[in-house]
């Protein structure tokens, strides 16, 4: 057997393209780097822990990391429960059990905005061009920064406010999942050999990464694994609806 | 004497008008502070501790944010060592001491675009609209984020990203200073009552805050206030060139 077979497929494809790629270590984010990967991409995962509630993700964002070759894991401390307004850094403010109306509780003041913002920067000090976010404006959480309208106005700015960009060399913000639905996501991420069981969704999960079954992140992606007729290997916690 | 005597003098002007500033320590985001209190704006001062080498900024943010009478400062951690890259955060980058051509090893990669991000997040939690920061593209070091267009396209992505830009209410992002001289700053910030004693610039001043009077900022600052024609009040190291 040769060496070439534990290599990730994309491995050969297109020797020295490189990019950053966001990995909160949800399903969406893993997918994001599972689809680069197959694509042929050298992958800096960049994960950031801003004080969210579901510090289990940035456990999954290491094995998601690991275990699709990912090239370098940097995980950068900002603390956002300095500025609160969500229920994801604000423990005062219930996470919703029960769909909402409008943008939830958990939407994070300007939180794509500030991963991007770091993103770029880890891109322009690595004298790289791409960037992936595995956001999506389709199943979502109707949060305003996934919406296609942003990443573009995001690729733009990213071009005005770096070194790079002044020079003439163009970034460009990757993603991939924009219009997909979340079943075809669930579809693109398995046939790149991404293992879901790694990953971790639920805005509430606890310290094991077992998810709670009822929030609007869990709700989503139970569905998606219903609509793509896969099993879902999510870990639930013993107290989750079936 | 009426009580009003100890107010800042725009405090009567325009109850309820109130923003975020970006608050650093040095000359520029302290006059742009300055300038915000005496226009009448009720102040929520942000400063970020991004492992800068010159620690002495924060510092003099905070007696800034207390001499211009901030409603409130926060400091918000984020560790851009992890990304490098800049003179100012990769101990291992000398800090130039003569003029350079182009983008000097000061620059921070898409540092603006996080503080600007990292504002916005605030302003969205707190409900304000308008965001100052102290930017200036006459006497500058020439780095891309401290020009108009950079700052007009992050307003323009400010209104994408957010929640209230969704619900159709616009933020701004106030530049005061972006076309004003080295000179026309320190004249405008003297006359709004800014103790430029207090405020550090340069780029490796000693624990006491004390500048070394040859980075690119410190010649910035002292040409400044020569051609404005007033006493540098910089307190600056004993090893200093006169």
């Amino acid at each position: 057997m040769s060496p070439a077979a534990d290599r990730f497929p994309g491995d050969a494809a297109e020797p020295g393209r490189a990019a950053v790629v966001l990995l909160s270590g949800g399903l969406d984010s893993a997918t994001c780097l599972a689809l680069a990967r197959a694509a042929g991409y050298a992958c800096h995962a960049l994960s950031v822990d801003y004080g969210q509630r579901h510090r289990a993700e940035l456990k999954a964002a290491r094995r998601v990391a690991a275990s699709l070759g990912a090239v370098s894991h940097r995980v950068i401390r900002i603390d956002l429960g300095a500025i609160g307004g969500s229920a994801l850094t604000d423990p005062s403010i219930p996470v919703p059990e029960a769909p909402t109306q409008g943008i939830p509780a958990t939407y994070v003041p300007a939180r794509n905005t500030t991963l991007l913002s770091l993103s770029l920067g880890l891109a322009e000090a690595l004298e790289l061009r791409e960037i992936f976010i595995g956001v999506n404006a389709v199943d979502y959480s109707g949060y305003p920064d996934c919406r296609p309208e942003f990443i573009a106005a995001f690729e733009d700015l990213a071009n005005l406010a770096t070194r790079a960009g002044v020079e003439g060399r163009r970034f460009r913000i990757r993603a991939p999942l924009l219009t997909m639905t979340k079943a075809e996501i669930i579809g693109v991420g398995t046939a790149c050999r991404l293992d879901y069981s790694l990953t971790v969704s639920c805005y509430q999960a606890d310290a094991d990464g077992r998810a709670c079954g009822v929030c609007d992140s869990c709700r989503i992606r139970r569905a998606g694994f219903d609509a793509a007729g896969l099993p879902d290997p999510t870990r639930y916690r013993t107290d989750a609806p079936a």
